[in-house]
């Protein structure tokens, strides 16, 4: 899973109708300390995540094995949001 | 998801059978306000996306998760069409 | 799926027997001109492509859903012969 | 699969029922000698690694086909603990 | 499929229960003319590779497609022993 952070949302009227409903929200790659390091990129939030909040997002076919996921055309969801993060002994995001 | 942009159109006369009548657009990522990043890749539109519409397109597996890309040989579709984003507060995007 | 072009061809006696008389092309992924911007890759061949053909490929398991690919365990497929490609409204490329 | 260094642990309270009691490792890619050269990412452990240990991680689909990560929205799982990498024939890493 | 080479082996005690007696080789991408250009990554081999042989990979789902990777936690296997390449009209690689 990549550690991400929720950055936006989209709205999008015209879409698969699998997809109605959905909460489709603007995320980016970040580092372990919570820093942004990748392009934005789309996934549907499975948690109840709010901008700012640090996640993981699974991608691909392991997107799709939540139960708003399931069968839907989505290569990427939040399936968790972060409390916090220990690299190498020291606490490198708390969540506040 | 990756945010795209729909950039133009391929013809190919010659393709597996199960692709026939599927509509292959030319894509390209862009960033949160449609500026283009990436290199150009094709899509199958299933949400009748026209060139230049900023756009949401799923890969892998995921890609055959609509009715008109089921079992078919594809690895990118265009899922839904973007009419806005919001990042960090701020509207970066709205479709004219 | 990626544009590319068919680049050359590969020779492999022993190889998985799913595999037998299936034609292993090497390609190059291409930019919407036919430029050459990638890493050459190996792909089945699932629409008679020749040396030269710019060509579109679908990767992962989406490289499994043509006939000749199926529950075989390769990871890249041509699946269409490019006539032309079209962007920005400008004809960047056309089959000779 | 890719050879990576588990380095910390993640915390998350809000997640997927499914993720319940799976423990969630931050680990970051390696090359041949154990040193860190790609972005940290977060995967699931199946076979009790701990912090510090090189691993082997499966992506994608292939990191559900596990006991403990089966029809789970996670993308990544640590399904080998490296004991020694031995390449070019030299001995480039060794469990202590 | 990428083009690789074996340069190693990995000895793992501690795996996954199905990967019990597979082989787990280092290999790493190659250009076409055999010379490394990628991050050196395992793959299961199941066509009995050697090091030093340039080979064929398949990743994601596609390596499971081997009698011996079938359902297993794996997401590269060794598919195919390249005899030769040929790429633009010229041999640039034969096995020797």
């Amino acid at each position: 899973m990549l550690i991400a952070r929720v950055i936006g949302t989209t709205v999008a009227t015209i879409k698969d109708e699998k997809l109605t409903g959905r909460k489709l929200l603007v995320v980016q790659q970040t580092d372990e300390t919570g820093k942004g390091i990748g392009k934005p990129f789309v996934a549907i939030d499975s948690v109840d995540a709010g901008t700012g909040d640090l996640v993981l997002t699974a991608s691909g076919s392991s997107a799709r094995q939540t139960t708003i996921t399931k069968d839907r055309p989505v290569d990427a969801v939040i399936m968790a949001v972060i409390d916090s993060l220990e690299v190498e002994g020291n606490t490198t995001y708390r969540k506040s």
